[in-house]
């Protein structure tokens, strides 16, 4: 599989509220390079991701697998809130709860991610997830913690 | 990615509850072929598998990608209600909540799903997914609905 | 306790969405009388509904009980789902996620709920709970199974 | 209402894990008190408690409203956390989630609640609610923080 190839290197070793730049990199390897996230906009305020639909991402009744909309979901997140998170703190996702509105094949999904809360020890972030014609896929909560070590 | 090449067949055309070997087959192609699912035992009171991690499952700071535990867990769920369906239905995840309890970098995950509740027209499954040393990394509940045409 | 000297009767026997009459009257005995759920406005898009904090809807040190809050999205859900169901049939809830983002004291709350999808067999219910000052104090997420006897 | 009258003391005004004499008078006022929470157990490795079910607890259509169902586990969940919290550290309710498994209309639900992870900054904690014959009602996942002023 392509990505193993490549030495991986965490895109962020210190503490810290990460650059745009450090988010876009983001999905140049590991797992979010699997999945093919294509980054459309990156704000403190609400990120927007899509991903073309191929095979490799189809269950086993031939529609988009529920675990594509939920890691696209959960990438947004936790880039959304990398980008608010205090100097001294890194962020983990405690916990995500998605709802499947309609089952989709693609030919895309579409991804946009904004902030519920953002307080100081956590971040709450809402992602809708739609089809080619703008119609809700999935929605998604998470809660990110934000911690210093 | 390899998949692609592949022509894509769903594993089941018709209602009705799948066989094992049908369940057996789901790895094999599309997101879970993707994912490296590696099913160690399947049975209508639970579902085992598990990936081996490469770099492609990782985050973008080293551990693996929470979007992997989710997939991973979503696709027992399935696979769990699939062999408990009635004859003239089919099933869909209608919800999944998953909490994340602490990191891991592998080099595997295992899951274990189990029913919580299996009636005619919904069934609840809890999947624990552990790290090698068999500790707790992530505990998902998931709804499916069962549906005839 | 006041509701327990009255006779309780379902308002509703039989299948089939309910009236805004019905639905004004939900809050008239019973959990939803014990809360003091005062409903401001019901259609079946959207329902909105408000508490009066007194000390018996507390908890131990000394906010509103998260409970209060779960039930009056619990609530509100269900209202929303009984006004879009067909005429054979009847809802439950199967699941229910909150976030909470902040404490609040009262001297009210209030809750807006709207539905994320409305299905043939299923409905997602989105309820937002405010604070005096419009600020959000939870965000609820709920599933309503629609089915015939 | 009964608890109006009273004058509300919080049990715990500083920070630090509470003593089980503490936990033990929570519910005798507030919302634990209107909900009728009757303890049975309480340990920092789990808490259970039971409500005798009568009118003012039921939903619209004559069974036990899913709030009492949350509001006793989210009670429940937050019991067991002031246990095992560090002496500088409150808690709080980030998130909660509940599958809800069968009506029941009592006479008594019992709830059973433990934890599935206590690390330092967050706990997380499974309730199951049974009925009489000890069937499953309804399964509550929620998470505490903990955290220092």
């Amino acid at each position: 599989m392509q990505a193993d190839d490549a030495v991986f290197v965490p895109i962020r070793a210190g503490a810290g509220p990460w650059t745009l730049e450090e988010v876009h990199r983001a999905p140049s390897q590991g797992f979010q390079r699997l999945l093919g996230i294509e980054l459309r906009e990156v704000r403190p305020d609400g990120v927007t991701a899509a991903i073309r639909i191929a095979p490799h991402h189809l269950n086993s009744v031939g529609f988009v697998h529920g675990g594509v909309l939920l890691s696209l979901a959960d990438s947004l997140g936790a880039m959304g809130a990398v980008q608010v998170i205090g100097a001294d703190q890194r962020t983990a996702t405690l916990e995500s709860k998605a709802n499947f509105l309609r089952p989709t094949q693609g030919p895309t999904v579409v991804a946009r991610c904004v902030p519920l809360h953002v307080g100081r020890r956590t971040s709450v972030w809402s992602t809708t997830v739609e089809n080619e014609r703008g119609q809700p896929v999935a929605t998604v909560l998470q809660t990110q913690l934000h911690f210093a070590d």
